[in-house]
């Protein structure tokens, strides 16, 4: 059972099946408004002609657009990603996430400068559905990374205004395609740690790297389980000064827990790490070991594959999401649902008779309307 | 990303979102047919009263009603189903699974006779969506477990006919309820251990056993992973003879392993035993472990809580289920469906944009319908 405080809207959450109401920047949307005003109304070829020259000010308006819960941004949206697709692929999707306490803003920053001091661009995204709770903290304050913010090869956007897991993974997604567009060939997806986003990102990454701290116990508590067997490569983190040792035995424990799972869909062991971001160590390691990662994966053709499978995934997860969104949004269901709920925890109904009976008021009301 | 062999079909599969035709046992429709000829036809009173009264052979015809695709056979196997729920619940459901030759059969009759001869009695069901492919070797061989097939205080009944991971799950689950209202207070589901049946094994039983091999290496290909941190205990089987050591070694080493995990969801530490069913060594420590879990859980309200939880996460997954093959079966999305996914695949349309146009498809022909 995924859904743990047993909640119907979590559970719904969980699935990415319920869109909370809009909750849009009154800010975004007034500089929206007034540079149309100001300017002429750009349209879809525009933005992706911006997008193409490394104009960075038309990537974030246009992402701004994509991110949008306005019906009258979706149409524009939609066509600026479609524009954009044949120019997306080219790049090495990175997800980053971690315990609470892992560091991961810091680890973000060193390993992102290591990385564009490659020659590398580099774009850093987000996913955080909570942000609504917490106030978009995970990158929405650029002074958390001062050195990667005024990096010219780096590009940090602030996480997309809460909604459900589905809407803002979706938009996350969606931005990675205009990001590669704009030729970035590295994009980091942050997600929070905890919860279903894990998920998301997994879905949405080429590799994935999961960010522990040595001795963590208690900081374990929020992290999801199963996350461990997602991960491609995990990282000890703060491995410095006195606590080097003790990230170095954890290093070794999580190792011997690895090679306890069942291997690696892609046939390349998990590897772990220890790094400090402080003193900037360890972070070669794990480019290599993801440069090697991408390099034999695309060599047996499971690069590829799992891309495809994550095309797949996304349209068809769309579906679902949006069916039940109309199953659930039917006037009939939220008459009969919560009783019909508490007949089933009451041993009063099986859970499928009254599933069964759920669905018939649906479709019989569908059919009339 | 869950489905790795990228067909369609798979992925529907594991979402149990596609049911295939109906395999029905022709025998068993002809006994049905024959018992109806030769006797009165029996209602659901006369199946509740003959499964409370202990009596097997209605207890087994119920079943293999629930178990039908038949239409006919529907209306009465709920009505049976909804008559028995009052008087189910009364039991430990213990999901058992483990990797291929971790010798789940002897363990479940060694471990099935140690719990009859304590006075329990003991109903053994099986879930195995891939029966159609291995002819139903699960449990359709009592031979397997000659001892327990003779105890009159057991109860085996073989893998329902192959279907939809969700169409097993389904008859799996109502077979709990007919069991329980038979008295039997202790249920084992046992499962295959690959594929997803395990979750959905998981989200029917109160407590999940998972079957290992010290130093099983290759074996461990076939399970799934994430599979471990579902265990509510693991045991190490086969510790007999030369194996004892080594079973002891991977007890220690998963014992580690679990310990680097995020805290169960009970509250409870998840135990790492070893095991011998040939020497019938380890039983007692195992039934120990889920004795303690039962009561502990019980008095944390953990127990009563995840049943609730259960018994909500089968509505619903249910009703998703039946809305996703109520898309899928739709002759206009039938006609579109593999054309758009090509689509999204060499990325000439947006997941979203693609999901966005099969809905609006779908939808429209509802309406019109």
């Amino acid at each position: 059972m995924e859904h743990q405080d047993g909640t119907f809207r979590s559970y719904l959450e969980e699935k990415g099946g319920v869109e909370k109401p809009p909750v849009v920047d009154p800010n975004a949307v007034a500089r929206f408004k007034s540079r149309k005003r100001k300017q002429k109304v750009l349209t879809a070829k525009d933005y992706v002609q911006g997008i193409r020259s490394g104009n960075r000010t038309l990537l974030s308006q246009a992402i701004t657009i994509v991110e949008s819960n306005l019906q009258e941004h979706y149409e524009l949206a939609q066509e600026i990603i479609t524009e954009c697709l044949p120019f997306s692929g080219n790049s090495i999707r990175i997800g980053i996430t971690g315990v609470p306490g892992a560091g991961k803003s810091t680890f973000i920053e060193s390993f992102g400068k290591y990385i564009t001091q490659k020659k590398h661009s580099l774009a850093v995204l987000a996913i955080d559905p909570s942000s609504e709770r917490t106030k978009g903290s995970i990158l929405g304050d650029k002074t958390r990374m001062v050195e990667l913010s005024v990096d010219e090869n780096a590009y940090i956007r602030p996480s997309p205004s809460a909604g459900s897991l589905g809407g803002v993974a979706r938009k996350t997604r969606e931005s990675i395609i205009l990001c590669e567009a704009a030729g970035f060939d590295v994009i980091f997806v942050e997600t929070v740690g905890v919860g279903q986003s894990e998920t998301a990102v997994h879905s949405m990454v080429d590799f994935f790297l999961l960010l522990m701290l040595a001795g963590a116990g208690d900081e374990l508590q929020g992290i999801k389980r199963g996350i461990m067997e997602m991960a491609d490569s995990i990282s000890i983190t703060k491995a410095d000064g006195s606590n080097i040792d003790k990230a170095k035995v954890a290093r070794s424990e999580y190792q011997t827990a690895l090679s306890l799972f069942p291997p690696h869909p892609s046939g390349v062991t998990q590897k772990v790490t220890v790094c400090s971001a402080l003193e900037k160590r360890g972070l070669s390691e794990i480019w290599k070991i993801i440069e090697e990662y991408v390099s034999t994966t695309k060599h047996a053709g499971f690069f590829e594959e799992k891309r495809n499978q994550q095309a797949k995934y996304w349209m068809y997860e769309s579906i679902h999401e949006q069916l039940q969104r109309n199953f659930y949004s039917s006037p009939k269901i939220q008459k009969h649902l919560a009783a019909t709920e508490q007949k089933v925890i009451q041993q009063q109904k099986s859970s499928f008779v009254a599933a069964q009976e759920l669905l018939d008021i649906y479709f019989q009301y569908k059919e009339k309307s």
